[in-house]
């Protein structure tokens, strides 16, 4: 199981290479065969080539991420952050939820965010 | 699926009835065959019963909730909650991700704070 720092500093990486447009970087936080629910009830994206595309398409769109409260761990393999994501002529708050492998890479994401956690 | 609205509303009465001290308030959330995991990675809770001792145990020791930010729901039966757990002598940052069923229950719940989001 990674370590704790391990986990935060990874989710930290997140948020700081998404706002430096670095989609390879993130992408590079995933295990191969990671599956991201973005936003959780829609349809997964597997595979790091998928994953890449699609935080190159949210960087595209002018993201940029803040976070709310200090990033989480936990007592197991998972870490937690909630942070604003803004875009140009809208706001969204989520919740990501990232689980880990004995490897340290990301193998699952979960972002929770619904309809009414978007303000235009 | 609940509503966005039931969800967040449940979550929001999660945390008021705890800070008022009403674990049973708190149990009547949760579906009867429940699972809670607090904090993830340490064993599961199964059941409102022992759901509810939980509750009353941790209202014992003085527990009070603070949200660090707005609650998220998602496009499907999931909501979440970033806060703070000010206890005698100790602050808990954590992450709870809440799973519904179609009556609204909550059926699975996942606490995520670790070692290193204690404060003394």
């Amino acid at each position: 199981m990674p370590s704790q720092e391990h986990m935060k500093q990874a989710l930290q990486t997140y948020i700081d290479a998404f706002n430096a447009g670095d989609a390879a970087a993130i992408s590079g936080l995933y295990a191969d065969d990671a599956v991201i629910e973005d936003p959780v009830g829609n349809p997964p994206i597997s595979g790091r080539a998928g994953i890449e595309e699609f935080y190159t398409n949210a960087i595209a769109g002018g993201a940029k991420l803040t976070l709310d409260a200090p990033i989480r761990g936990s007592h197991g393999d998972r870490a937690a952050m909630a942070f604003t994501v803004d875009i140009p002529g809208m706001r969204i708050r989520a919740i990501d939820v990232m689980t880990f492998n004995a490897d340290g890479k990301i193998v699952r994401m979960d972002a929770h965010w619904g309809p009414d956690d978007i303000e235009t």
